[in-house]
């Protein structure tokens, strides 16, 4: 059975944020982002650089932390107002989520706190407004990305962050189930009106598997391709380009100097009205992974980036050597 | 002066939805949504034939009504749920606004109304639902068009227009205005987190100026196009390929068999988070309008579809000569 | 009629080569060239820069000169090897065409000449080799011009242009004809077996009426526009996005800061086989100039470079005031 | 060492014509090449179906053969006419080649033989011409090929296929080698002035690796894929999308019910200048075959078809396994 969401939690939940990696080479991990990804750089210090994509408006979305290891340090969320996150420290309170406010440069109140899986979080409610570059058309480079869209968290349990999740206002928009039970493999959430915003997987978890920015188009994701290639990162892409069957995605995932993955995608559908059910894929279909083309390397299938702080715990759900080989599609 | 929005209106408006036109010739008109804009005929019976963008799952965004004069019969906006209409007509009562329930087939509860500057409008909540089609590649025609986006209407009070639909909730993300008082030109509203879901321009009215649809990309305007003039409509392409400053949209609009004109466009950006401010553009910048090549043909500019049973009326602003050469890109 | 190709001459013309340029200031053009068109700076000096397409493995496909007068200097067409410099020296000895054996930086054995019509021309028949960018793909600019493809000029006196180049072994694609008599007012002629490499228009001539870069897609063309409205160019766009119904091309027209326009493309045909007949247009065809959309400004038709010390005759063929309206497309 | 072209031989080949494929259910043949990749069905017969590219003016660039056993029957060139039939026969008796002239519907005098490599091979100097269909862009499907372009043998020896294909005047663009000696593993040959027109790379051979149809742009790759995907045949893209090193091709495989490899691809550079050197690749290099992303399915590698009648020799150059994984990509 998939949780019921509830629409109406005290607080709103508006989209995916910023996501704040630890990386071991600054520098190198700048020049990645800038160049191979073509996020523009908002704010450097010595320790710490903000980067955005050309649209948005807020301060930052991707934030570079010099750090002795490679982890990923906090998964952001927006909420509607300062008035949300008061109402949500109440709410997790009731809940018993262990949380706490954070001072953030350039962001408004912020709330961290750890979600039932050990997926590190914060919400906030709030950022420095800078200039937004998308009619910047000159200075467009490699993919162009427009916008933060969504994170992908590799987790032990699927269904109690999918009920934990939907419980704050997420609507499920496509998951993948295995068996008459409808076990929950992964679920694909959504809060602003498309596709998704925070999907969780199964496996040994919590990871961030990838964090996503928006393109332009299908023609930027084999510009982004070309230009890791002319400059030396052609093997940083673990799959793509591709066409997932779970929410329509065309598709490039490269891995940044640290191993961290980002993806470029486009075509999002919209997902809004109450009536529309989710999508069920049978995990065993292989036509979920990709429409077509090549099953996905098993560097996608198997690496991701640990939080700090949090052991890796094995799945709850454990594959069979059928369900795993068809899951991998080596068909 | 902008006028607030009110962000906690008794219901919520999610999204454009549908509009219903009347066509003189309903074979031909039929033929050129399928043929030359790419829609898919989801019903037909003999004198209304429904169609919807490729990824809908809601039965329909266009409706083509047989009539004896190509009038614009209704512009559709959704609302959340059933409560959410009961809410309006309690709104509207009290706010002296003419209303009525109505039937509609393949729609849940539906309101009809006018809005205060003369627009056909209505709400529902719900529609049947159908097939999305936006896996079924070797369907996609033409422009490909996805999904509804938004309308815009001329009215001869922009002002007017504005307060009423800010009032229920809608958000300016863009407008433009003229002087020191910051005349209001036009607005470019939205509910659904992106630039715009209802626009209202000065001019005679009211009178429906376009509806658009969303494409994947660029390249699907210039094959739309293409489209258009191996089918021998090249002709009724009124204005584009361009890109308008408001909005950033990629833009291509063609007329249909009436003179009903329909806008193909790519890459809305996102407009979600409150601290953002709308962007205010003089009228008498013609970045405006289009940001490259040549301006739009005087058929884009005072042509649109009239509402029956509604009188046109003189704009309440006055271009001076200067202004409207200003406006027309005439330099 | 058409005039005969003599497919064997004694020296084979194998592509468009170069354009020189008399430009009023150095700086804004190659910045324009770079930095809106996309073009790589092979090499400036004082008075003289040269930029090539991307692919381009010759040292310069345009010359951009230091002149008091914005004038098109010279039009260059590559022959197969030195021996064909000789044998071309020969054959205009024979046909009484005035020419002379010149020195330009980075070419081998160069001839200079006027064709009957007036056109200052320049064979050459080799160059220095330098780096193929095409695959330094983070160095794609605006448009990311391939390489340079074709000229078109206009002309006085279309019939004898034709046969002075199909006598030199061009070929004729497509040609528009008025009447009866098929009256030729523009031939476009190949060598190197696509739609183009050389074509004459009727008109007040000789002028340069554009050079053309090959682009990768029609997406190049767009991104290229919104570079050139991002750098406050998108006035120079003076016509397009479109597509001719002569050649297919799809087109994007840009003036240079002296008003000199060069041409973006893309999708030429292919044109080989000897047995495949030119296309015919009909001079009162719109289709023939734009398959949809609408017609060109009219200093797209009536603005084009001089050559220097050569006078401007009116065109032998005058249009009737109804050609000449079906000839621009105001229908 | 390099094997010289010479570019004047008695008979001028000029660019790849058609192939002739033997296929066992030729209804599900046809579906694939129409449907799938979107070629041009222009003739059907009991037992041959004849296809070409959208903008093709012959009367086939495909032939489907009705037959038991799946074999390429046959890989056509064009040559410039009757005389350059008349001079190949000449030419063939003198170098010892076995040949005979055959009749083929739809096309000129035809000269059929085996290059000393045993493959297949066609001479044609005329076809019907039918109309061209690449301004009917309504009727576009799939990846919108263009044109045949060009053909990849596997042969046992590609030293002698390049010495006698050069010797009828084809120009070498670009090659693989090994070692000191430059052992030449692959060559790609040209006679059209762009990259390639006939390749020639080490393996079991001779076998047919692939033919080649040019598409507008990376988009109509995407959209080919996508409708192979909502086609059912997904799995039977065995490459890319992808960008080869060698030669610049932006491309993607596919298999035919039978198994024949189609590729489609897009962006030559242009190869005319003589003073160009060709582009050497050491066989090593993995940026050979892929300027990024994941390494070609052993399918890619390792299958292609047979040609009837003749056996299949094992490769005269043998790969170290330490080339054999350099050359695979696996690193």
């Amino acid at each position: 059975m998939l949780p019921e969401t509830n629409h109406h939690p005290e607080f709103q939940i508006t989209r995916a944020s910023h996501v704040s990696l630890g990386v071991t080479d600054l520098e190198a991990s700048r020049d990645f982002y800038r160049d191979v990804v073509g996020l523009v750089v908002t704010e450097e210090t010595d320790d710490v650089i903000y980067l955005r994509g050309l649209e948005e408006a807020a301060h930052h979305s991707l934030v570079l932390e010099r750090s002795e290891v490679a982890k990923a340090h906090r998964v952001g969320l927006r909420v509607r107002s300062a008035d949300d996150i008061v109402a949500a420290e109440k709410h997790f309170k009731a809940a018993n989520i262990e949380y706490q406010r954070v001072e953030r440069d350039h962001q408004g109140p912020t709330l961290q706190f750890r979600d039932p899986v050990g997926t590190l979080m914060e919400f906030t409610s709030e950022m420095d407004v800078v200039e937004r570059k998308m009619q910047n058309f000159n200075e467009f480079v490699a993919g162009a990305p427009q916008r933060l869209d969504h994170y992908q968290v590799v987790t032990y349990d699927v269904k109690t962050a999918t009920e934990f999740w939907t419980g704050l206002g997420m609507r499920i928009s496509e998951y993948t189930a295995a068996g008459d039970d409808d076990e929950l493999w992964g679920t694909w959430m959504e809060v602003k009106g498309n596709t998704h915003d925070l999907v969780f997987t199964n496996g040994r978890g919590p990871r961030l598997h990838h964090f996503a920015f928006a393109v332009p188009d299908g023609q930027s994701l084999l510009h982004a391709a070309d230009v890791a290639g002319a400059l030396g990162k052609g093997d940083e892409i673990d799959r793509g380009p591709g066409r997932h069957g779970i929410s329509n995605a065309l598709f490039l995932y490269l891995r940044d100097p640290d191993q961290h993955r980002v993806e470029l995608f486009n075509t999002h559908y919209q997902f809004i009205d109450l009536e529309t059910p989710p999508i069920r894929w049978d995990v065993t279909n292989p036509r979920r992974a990709q429409l077509w083309g090549m099953p996905a390397s098993n560097r996608w299938f198997f690496e991701a980036s640990e939080f700090p702080g949090e052991g890796v715990n094995e799945p709850l759900l454990k594959a069979t050597p059928e369900t795993l080989e068809a899951y991998l599609g080596l068909h």
